[in-house]
């Protein structure tokens, strides 16, 4: 359909499509607090109120069955699909699934990727509550769409985000990147070998990051417990880079994080050197790292930090100042979301 | 992945695959009243509940857009997304959207999907509250998932029909598969042709039944109104047979249906006839009817007849008396759901 009248989705820039496509969106019932613009929508329920996400994953894109497992990918597509729900500090409780079935996966198959939507689900405390199949003409297709409860004022937006909080992450990142380019390399080289012996010895942790990425939830409960609201949060999914811009222009804020306080695994490293990857970008743009972003007031600062969960990486400023990358030697470099703008 | 040692998903029947997939799921929170195996779920909320389900197009399999328009497209996948909400008998409130996109939809294509989207979000009163867009290999995918809210003793479950009460349809039937088949012919014969000119005079109701269904969320009203409450519903979505069945296995019952009071309209009969395609067949397997199904006590049949916009089709009987077709001549055929088990 595309063609010289029309206009490519990719010129359309990082938020341009998300923009044009919801702006024409009308409110019309009361109980629709939040439409589209954050991690999940908010419904109103009187004092609590109702979250709802949606999340597809497409075969060829988003995951490859040459090598991941059917019980992981179920396993992780819920994990994704939950990430909205807690990145508004709400309690998941039931979720949807929606699968388009190619004639290759068989009623095995289908078993092992409803076992790992059960783990994740038994896990996370979530109901899987129904469906859809369908058939699909190229390719497996999942949809999980999540729904979870609050409290009214417990619910973290992308926008509370103030100058001075604290930027806060869940994990180190990168991993699942360099998780994933490993799997393709072994796929590549083993492409015409009879009985393939991929070599992952030394980097099972990067698959596990890339294959079962973890919800957590436990470090939310740990912020519950010792009082400490997070003022924005965003579930960590396109990429350090590209979801801080998030917050800072929901926030109307700018930012400052330092680049020798991303922690970085010392297999993400190995195996980015090995691979000639710079190890930083994996870290800022590499994506699929399914952790939380989240900004905390400065005072909380002990607090947070004794919780032994979390790296504080940096600190949000006012929104003129940018968003900034401070390397060790002072220098500051505006931070660009590569994954949309290469 | 399908080799001799697994089984093919077709080999599961009817009923067998959803059984199959659903029967390990555990219920974890309270507030899970209902899970798989009606129209949508149920999520206690107090007096009220909320009701939710999900609903997946794939391109090639659910819709070609060599002949469907993207407006239309996305008109269509609002509603069905919406049936399974009106058949609970709840007001749809919400609804997300999930896009797998492939590289040939322009930004253009999109704008008039979601043009399409809204248009139907306008006329049900439903709020599209946000999404999720995702690259895709091969075809456009589209995933719905609405949610509404009724007061609890307001739901319309499968369950819920009992001997002796009326089957009431919303609509003829049959029009969107002939639709569709129009469609089908048209693009084969013109396969080759410079500047293709279909021929759908005289049949436009069938195309607008297939490309634009409507959501009979009014008849839902008027029932309100009459104080008439249907002891089970379910969108019609596969076939009246299928879903009757669903409806019977569902309410541990039987059914009689009178071949001569099932609505055929004139157009369904000619085109049927021109194409050689039974028309009964086509109203009772075709599916895509998207209407409602239900039942209702006989004590109503006035009430109900009055409205003047149903058609009472036959009744429910005993379980052991099968899902039956009556012929003019008074013949009792056994009714299958031929889509699944041919």
């Amino acid at each position: 359909m595309a063609n010289r009248n029309t206009t490519e989705i990719a010129s359309l820039g990082e938020f341009g499509l998300i923009d044009r496509l919801t702006s024409r969106l009308k409110r019309r019932n009361k109980s629709t607090l939040m439409g589209a613009g954050d991690d999940a929508a908010v419904i109103d329920l009187g004092d609590e109120v109702m979250v709802m996400s949606t999340d597809m994953m497409t075969e060829g894109i988003d995951f490859d069955l040459g090598y991941f497992p059917l019980k992981h990918l179920g396993y992780k597509c819920v994990v994704r699909g939950v990430y909205d729900i807690l990145a508004m500090n709400a309690k998941p409780e039931q979720l949807v699934v929606a699968l388009g079935i190619s004639a290759k996966i068989s009623v095995e198959a289908l078993d092992a990727l409803y076992e790992g939507m059960e783990c994740a689900c038994e896990e996370l405390g979530v109901d899987l509550v129904g469906g859809d199949t369908t058939a699909s003409v190229n390719g497996l297709v999942i949809t999980v769409t999540a729904i979870g409860r609050a409290k009214k004022s417990d619910v973290v937006y992308r926008s509370g985000a103030k100058e001075h909080d604290l930027i806060c992450i869940t994990s180190n990142l990168g991993a699942a990147y360099m998780g994933l380019h490993l799997l393709e390399r072994e796929k590549r080289v083993l492409k015409d070998v009879d009985n393939p012996e991929p070599q992952f010895a030394g980097y099972e942790y990067l698959l596990e990051r890339y294959l079962k990425p973890r919800a957590r939830k436990n470090v939310l409960e740990a912020l519950r417990e010792e009082g400490i609201m997070p003022t924005s949060m965003i579930d960590l999914s396109d990429g350090l880079a590209s979801d801080l811009r998030q917050i800072c222009r929901s926030s109307r804020c700018g930012a400052r994080i330092y680049l020798e306080r991303i922690p970085i695994a010392k297999q993400t490293t190995d195996l980015a050197e090995e691979m000639h990857i710079d190890p930083v970008i994996a870290a800022l743009n590499g994506g699929e790292d399914h952790e939380l972003l989240f900004t905390v007031p400065l005072e909380m600062q002990e607090k947070v930090m004794r919780l032994g969960l979390v790296d504080v990486i940096g600190h949000i400023t006012r929104e003129e100042a940018g968003v900034v990358l401070v390397t060790p030697d002072g220098e500051g470099i505006a931070l660009k979301a590569q994954a949309f703008d290469r």
